[in-house]
């Protein structure tokens, strides 16, 4: 079987810096899975003993806690601060930025919708900044703004940073007309965009698209989304052990993508198992 | 011949105010037309000897001088300041708006956008508030923005009050991709709005449209658009004298409809003679 490669796929910029941060402090925890790939996670658990607590509780004194990729709510970091633990943040800068636009624009009396997944690890951290929880809306639908009441005439608006630019749009268009004031931050991720165009295209040409990545991954579940609309036949799998050479039958051209959490090692046995095919 | 009014049509609260305050200073001019109706206008200078300069070298000691509707230029507004004159502004506080966001935004380091006709007063008058006249862009179309270099990644934009909300969207979501944050105003009048709605309504219904208003007029000239939608047999004219009997032949109901400038007397002349038909 042959097998074409995205122009663009894999780890982003946010989650290269995690893992070398990870591996840079060995014996440390991270607060939640660093990134969305649990190979990934056993890697560096196997390498580098970095372990994986899922609650504050879990910290012990002299601990060297490592913040995920996703950034985690502003009361469990000063909490964790209040701890006796060494904390390192792995925080995404691109996530940050929406953490920082949120509390500004919340100080700055805007009332606050976020485009996302409400129970998101990013969402649910960037969506702490706010000021009044009350006046902040996580939404994923132009139709969920139906209902809402909004404390401000003058909106800011932010987007999950794996989302889609085209609902966003929608979003904005709908929050444009019944507002004085609309203030958008483009806060999609340039990585997000380059791994999707670059599905969208690889998806017209081949029979079979193989999207590798996390099951809990926001972001390859849309590059499987992109690919199935061009190429009926794509399939999303964490790593090789997972594909079946049913699939393959009469294909000629395999394409393979990948999550921003997927490591380049996962990738290429994949790519060497669908070869041998 | 059976005639139906818009369920909103007609004078603005900008133009009722303007000429409200025209009629308060008897003897003044205008600094350019009050408003886009050449009709009203002769009202005023017949019944108010209310005249109309259209530079500020007319201006005479002692003149009142009545600032138009649609506001004039920054620099002219000072230079008029300046001479020995009573200056009364009847600019449109929805116009006042969205001068000063053009001034705000631009002293905050915002690169602005503004949707609208180069050439309108209100325009005009809008983009002479930016600090930085080159990093200021009047525009039209989507593909008007291409080949723009802003000063910023921020862009501030803002539309002429009588513009279309579907075309502005269409910019708005040209902009947002291409920049960090996009803040945009909602600075189209609900009044045109809400004549727009009902003519797109009325026009559904009826064998004939008329829609009166100044052939100079944009509010106007969007009325006519929105009404050949539904109905080919629309017509715009600025008074009954305008009217041709054989438009009426072997039609039944006839819509009306009026732009933000045109006084009730005018309508009622139309709906006079057109019922007669």
């Amino acid at each position: 079987m042959k097998v074409k490669l995205a122009s663009s796929y894999g780890f982003c910029f946010g989650v290269k810096r995690a893992i070398k941060i990870a591996e840079e402090y060995k014996n440390s925890a991270t607060m939640g899975p660093l990134i969305h790939n649990t190979n990934e996670i056993d890697r560096l658990k196997n390498d580098y003993n970095v372990g994986l607590y899922n609650s504050l509780d879990e910290v012990k004194d002299n601990d060297t806690i490592i913040i995920r990729t996703h950034g985690i709510p502003k009361f469990d970091l000063k909490n964790l601060k209040a701890k006796d633990a060494k904390v390192i943040n792995a925080t995404c800068p691109f996530v940050t930025t929406p953490q920082q636009i949120v509390k500004k624009m919340s100080a700055e009396e805007y009332s606050i919708v976020i485009f996302g997944d409400k129970d998101h690890p990013e969402v649910l951290g960037v969506q702490s900044y706010a000021k009044d929880q009350d006046d902040v809306f996580v939404i994923l639908e132009p139709e969920d703004l139906n209902n809402i009441k909004f404390k401000y005439s003058k909106i800011a608006t932010i987007a999950q940073t794996t989302k889609k630019k085209e609902k966003y749009l929608e979003i904005v268009n709908t929050l444009i007309p019944k507002n004085k004031e609309v203030r958008v931050f483009n806060t999609i991720c340039d990585a997000t965009f380059e791994n999707q165009d670059a599905a969208r295209e690889l998806s017209k040409e081949v029979d079979i698209m193989i999207v590798i990545g996390g099951k809990n991954s926001s972001n390859t579940k849309q590059l499987l989304n992109i690919s199935k609309e061009n190429c009926i036949d794509s399939y999303l799998l964490e790593d090789e052990r997972e594909l079946d050479p049913k699939w393959f039958k009469n294909k000629k051209l395999c394409g393979i993508t990948a999550g921003a959490s997927t490591p380049d090692w996962v990738i290429q046995k994949v790519v060497n198992q669908v070869e041998a095919y």
